[in-house]
């Protein structure tokens, strides 16, 4: 699926630096990798264990490492940070857009911002410290001040030689800004619409105006979605009084999106959505044993209900050979469930008005599914331990446990989502709880009837 | 992390239509509907259950239903294609582009598609099928043929003249496409900078030509990687000959960008990355029935391993009470290490290089979270049952399973990739096999050599 050439390539190139690095051979190396393009270097660092990322960092040239170091993902940002000293970061970022300043500084100690902020001239300190005064996960905090704004009483040809002297336009500037006098958002003028019209006309005359901007304080997945449904490259940022503090562009939103994406599979596993595949031993160990011990609390709470009936195995140990089925099949129904309500979620599909419709569907499935299966076991387990009564047991079980496990998949995350508990991370605890101890309660209860 | 405003109006929306549906306001309902931007229509569209959906569509105008379908989900695409004839068909995918044009007509039956591009013209007809003469899950298949193209040697004087006599620049355009007389790539001129250059001076003085045009027949993951890697809007396409075939813009590259983070997720519980939320029971059920019944084959192997020890469960029923705690922290370790190393995969951060560093961490992380989690489950087995015996025993299992699981979790996804299978989907179940059959057989084997 995603193994590719540019992929390839930068392994290849990581291949070739780590003989490199073997043989000693510091000067080429540290050509190779001044030279190539600055995604490609973030995305070698974000591919090696710790060592070799601290010697690849040292050979990158000062002047670049600003360049870099907004490509990486926040864990491996500050990793990077930790190991330089305070002058070499003010060289590292100088010069580097609002946004992405913002978030290296709030991974620096309070002592470090003030130095940094205390290191830049008036204008720029000003709008580092608006992108700031924004948390970080909001369209405030993903803003950019590079706009190039315009009046919307002047003629095209106006803004064609405002134009021209400048030396070049922002990266991503689809859209120039038409502002009033006090600065409130009025509307967009696309480059698109500007190089086709008349310049006798003004700008008021071609500007878009059925443009909603984002507030300062919207969520960034918001942000997210609104460039995905209006299939946006930029967006014009306003503070409550409808003024223009900047704009939000596609480049920044695609990591959000991403982020927001992976968020979903690495929380059912209790990992961060920015997990650096290779942090180190010392990092990754806490963080997992945690999610393990907390897994435990519900593992130990299937052997209660195991233990409630250990007469009956005692009698039939049959029971425990075949209880992890019940067990395990409901833990994979479940989670069947649990993802595809999870995603729908996430999605913003599942609302009160069809989560009805949802958790119908879902009992349908694991009823029809339960019996289909139920039975084969029933079967089987008849054959194999020669006793119809076991199989009638198993079968009954098994219903039992995949019509819970449906239930509990499909309303575990919209109940979590009311408590604010992120369903994504909770759901798969709570779940296996669940088809666990239904599981071992349905089996073993029906036996301890039948066999008693 | 995801309910936003814009889903609450979606799903506020889909409230008010419900109402107004069951009130039986239909020409009110239509109205709205019919006003509401496209994008908002196909998510609420694929935010209802199949009647809902059904009744949707019929209250759309017939002359926006090509707008919408773009915006859907191939499966829901498909679903509403297939309650459609082919005028209707026909009159609705009437003026799309090209590639969402090619995505919808891969889903008709041929005869339809034939009758489509024979009431195309001439232009059209070639346009479209060249697009569909590429997969649609490479470069060639997300393409679209609107270049504005320009020669090098023409001033900027003419190229703004040029585009003064289109009436509008189709969305999305950053760049004009340079290209020679035989229509090969030679470079790009972005609009930002033909804004603030001097319009006497020619294009080939102020075109980029550090571009690397992608070939027709990439990969589409590997174009999203592109695309993030180098913050591309649009990029050129072209073929084996250099010749330019057409664009790529970034909202077609968000899908795939989308898809290929949903993969992994999806996959690793048995389910497709396009998976419809509301996709009716017939559809739902039998799919999800296949992944179980491979699960029920993994749950026979460890029950399997179980019945070998029947003899030793019989003599210390406590063992089937603390069985199961084995084999789930073996899986709920295992799982960790696998989404890991799965996502580190699809991210293009593991090779050949640092996959050796990778397994090592690993095994170190599963030794030592075994060690930690051994000690407190030795020490609440040995209280509980009052025997030291098992206590041990349950140590050693936990720790052999632990670090089996970690080996296998990275490993695994490895090896499967190398045999050409999707790591995603296979390795959960291979992984859980391995847990399931370890866990019970450490615990077991070592439970009947101690009480033998």
């Amino acid at each position: 699926m995603s193994q590719n050439a540019e992929h390839k390539s930068a392994n290849y190139n990581l291949d070739e630096l780590t003989q490199a690095l073997n043989s000693g051979t510091f000067i080429q190396t540290r050509r190779m990798l001044n030279s190539l393009p600055r995604t490609e270097v973030a995305h070698m660092i974000e591919s090696s264990p710790p060592k070799t990322r601290a010697v690849l960092w040292q050979l990158i040239n000062s002047d670049i490492e600003g360049e870099i170091l907004p490509h990486l993902s926040d864990e491996v940002q500050s990793q990077i940070l930790s190991q330089m000293d305070t002058n070499e970061v003010v060289a590292a970022i100088e010069g580097l857009e609002p946004d992405d300043l913002a978030d290296i500084l709030q991974q620096l100690p309070n002592q470090v911002i003030r130095e940094v902020l205390d290191s830049m001239d008036h204008q720029d300190r000003q709008r580092i410290e608006q992108v700031m005064s924004y948390p970080e996960d909001t369209a405030g905090g993903l803003m950019n001040t590079d706009v190039i704004t315009v009046r919307p009483t002047i003629t095209l040809d106006v803004v064609a030689r405002y134009l021209r002297r400048h030396d070049e336009l922002p990266e991503m500037t689809d859209n120039l800004y038409v502002v009033s006098r006090r600065d409130e958002f009025i509307g967009l003028l696309p480059l698109r619409k500007l190089l086709v019209s008349d310049p006798s006309i003004t700008v008021r005359e071609v500007m878009n105006t059925d443009v909603t901007p984002i507030h300062a304080d919207v969520d960034d997945s918001e942000v997210a979605q609104l460039f995905e449904r209006h299939d946006l490259i930029s967006a014009p940022v306003v503070n409550t009084e409808g003024q223009l503090l900047g704009r939000i562009t596609i480049d920044d939103v695609l990591d959000v999106i991403r982020e927001d994406a992976d968020h979903s599979l690495m929380s059912m596993a209790g990992l961060g959505e920015d997990e650096d595949t290779f942090s180190p031993f010392s990092k990754a160990a806490p963080r997992r044993a945690i999610w393990l011990g907390i897994n435990l609390l519900t593992a130990f709470a299937a052997s209660a209900v195991i233990n409630l009936f250990q007469g009956t195995i005692d009698k039939v140990v049959a029971l425990a050979v075949l209880m992890p089925i019940v067990a395990s099949m409901g833990g994979v129904a479940g989670t069947q469930t649990l993802t595809v309500v999870i995603r729908g979620m996430a999605m913003g599909h599942i609302g009160s008005n069809n989560s009805g419709w949802l958790i119908n569907r879902e009992l349908l499935v694991g009823f029809a599914n339960g019996l289909c299966w139920a039975l084969v076991v029933a079967v089987v387990a008849m054959l194999w331990f020669n006793d119809t009564t076991i199989g009638a047991i198993i079968a009954a079980a098994m219903l039992i446990n995949l019509v819970t496990a449906a239930l509990a998949g499909a309303v575990l995350p919209l109940l979590l989502k009311k408590m604010n508990i992120d369903p994504a991370l909770a759901g798969s605890v709570a779940l296996t709880t669940v088809t666990d101890v239904v599981g071992f309660l349905s089996f073993l209860g029906l036996a301890t009837l039948a066999y008693a």
